[in-house]
């Protein structure tokens, strides 16, 4: 519980402190992606840490979708202490995790006011994800989508090489 | 255990990223004392948002101690899973808390060949102690001082008014 509002804090800390930054420098508008891209790496490297702690006592994964439940429940619980609740996938290497609950936009409203918000909110996390998947082998782009919070979608697109 | 990790691998990001972008912004040497500022200011918000959690159902404090004594067993261990090894204090306001495994400064070295990247690992939690200490009433300045890594002491001077 504590510690689970400090990573909360901590995040809208980074979140907040990254926006304020460039509006400091006076970027312009199409810059701001840089934000996200700067929170997202943040979280990859983060990700990339933490899986390899998380999975030091874990026999290897059968396959990519074995992969993917780790992430969806382990990981995940480690990290948001609650699992992914759906798992959805083409079979075809793209996989839909759903959250209905979705801790880091809890402070948000979850009404549609903070609606355009929400994005810069779950750079980070989609960083996460990516970068556990890098260590675990599995290259991909991982993007999210809310339409109505505090519920959201994250979607992964395995790279296949 | 997890959530450890996840606070430092988050916290090493902060540090990482605020002083890279000052190298990036090419600010000199005598400005890099804001990156100390800003990590501060980053944990002086994130102890205000949690010691508000903490205390929630705790009793009002007696007396100064009191408070410093909560700060050192609850509030610590909430945050980095261990009290404060001592507290020692003149009593006139100045106050000795010292860690003598400081969970922030253990992915350092624990030689002398860091000694001096220590203090930014330091500001973000002076900052905890200095936010957590205002919001329980108590305005004071908190400074850091290492020796031998992996301890450190915070020293806490309470501003009277």
């Amino acid at each position: 519980m504590a510690d689970d509002s400090l990573f909360e804090f901590l995040h809208m800390e980074i979140v907040s402190h990254v926006y304020k930054e460039h509006e400091s420098r006076g970027d312009n508008d199409k810059e701001r992606g840089t934000c996200v891209s700067l929170l997202e790496l943040m979280g990859f490297r983060v990700g990339q840490g933490l899986i390899e702690r998380f999975t030091k006592d874990t026999p290897s994964f059968k396959d990519e979708l074995d992969v993917m439940k780790f992430v969806c429940k382990d990981f995940w619980t480690n990290i948001f202490r609650k699992q992914i609740d759906n798992l959805r996938t083409n079979h075809q290497g793209t996989y839909v995790l759903q959250d209905n609950r979705f801790t880091l936009l809890t402070p948000l409203s979850s009404g549609k006011q903070y609606l355009e918000e929400a994005p810069k909110y779950l750079a980070f996390s989609c960083g996460l994800l990516r970068g556990a998947l890098s260590n675990l082998g599995l290259e991909s782009v991982v993007t999210a989508e809310v339409s109505l919070m505090p519920a959201c979608k994250f979607q992964v697109v395995v790279q296949k090489i």
